[in-house]
């Protein structure tokens, strides 16, 4: 073995020992509230990519889309279609708020999204719920923050993960909050003309 | 309409006005070099997410793992059992490259990984291809950064996305990149004793 490779493999042993040790007391399992938050991408795709998971796994799953509710998406489509006993799927909202121009619509599809959200989150047959941009409708304050925090904190079951999406997440929502992200934009190419598209927004 | 529900319309009108001219300009498409990184949850699970779009919209895609190779994730299980016929799947990497502890093993591992992904990415069939962790094999120089940036510059087809996963993200990928985000912990169940869970991180 030469100089390098004994150097890396003793860098590399002292790494797994840290992590073995730092693994060691990681034994709970628990039900999470997570967050995924900021103006960056992945927010929901990456939730969605959670659903997968649960999928495969076979952790039945729902998902409340607040926001995205007047074009098709990938997303939607694909579990409908294929995942329907696996993943509920419920739609509340009628596109992003400025496409409906009414407030009271608005808040009437929202306060609709989160009854169905909170028969997800009570069901002890649901193991991860997913509400997609909800905190838009958190941020317009069409949904009351506190009420949220409460259902999650005290009536979701000890083992349900609970998948809170969209940009300025409440403070509150995060402190409640077991896993919190922020997904930060570095470079978007909207600034360079190009549109949405198929397979990476939608 | 009472006075608020005026204002929340002409504010909305004004959102959504703004947000019509921004949108004219974007007309392009274009295959995009879309780079996921940094220490937050959701790198490989937007990629994921972004999978199952390609999926519904019957856009070939393909995944090279390139070092969650040892244990059986969800994504994998769920991809080679259901949808092997719109996704191809392969996995080059053994594990954390701190499991092997054998750095040729490793290079030989990531070279592998990469002679598969320069395949996918050239195969004019294929519309979207997953680098799953392949950072991690460039930030050790199991792989050359020229080289791989080259390839994602000269041998990419104009309409195939690329998305390359894992944290730290080397200056002269983000640089080639069209899409970069970056994923920051806020908050994390590990320091509270939680270990990894089914649904959740795998």
């Amino acid at each position: 073995m030469d100089e390098a490779a004994r150097r890396h493999n003793e860098k590399m042993k002292r790494i797994k020992a840290a992590r073995d040790r730092m693994m060691q007391d990681k034994t709970e399992e628990k039900g999470l509230i997570i967050v995924h938050t900021g103006a960056g991408k992945g927010k929901s795709s990456s939730g969605f990519g959670m659903i997968m998971r649960c999928i495969a796994h076979r952790m039945p799953c729902a998902v409340v889309q607040f926001i995205k509710g007047t074009w098709q998406t990938g997303e939607r489509q694909l579990l409908e279609e294929k995942f329907a006993d696996e993943c509920r799927f419920f739609v509340s909202g009628e596109g992003f708020t400025w496409e409906t121009q009414d407030r009271d619509r608005d808040i009437a599809a929202a306060r609709h999204g989160w009854e169905l959200a909170k028969a997800q989150i009570r069901d002890p047959a649901i193991r991860f719920v997913l509400l997609d941009e909800i905190n838009i409708a958190l941020r317009y304050d069409y949904l009351d923050i506190e009420e949220v925090v409460d259902v999650l904190l005290t009536e979701k079951p000890p083992m349900t993960h609970v998948c809170l999406t969209g940009r300025n997440a409440k403070q509150e929502l995060i402190e409640a909050a077991d896993l919190v992200t922020e997904m930060s934009l570095i470079k978007h190419p909207f600034r360079d003309g190009i549109k949405a598209q198929q397979g990476v927004e939608f």
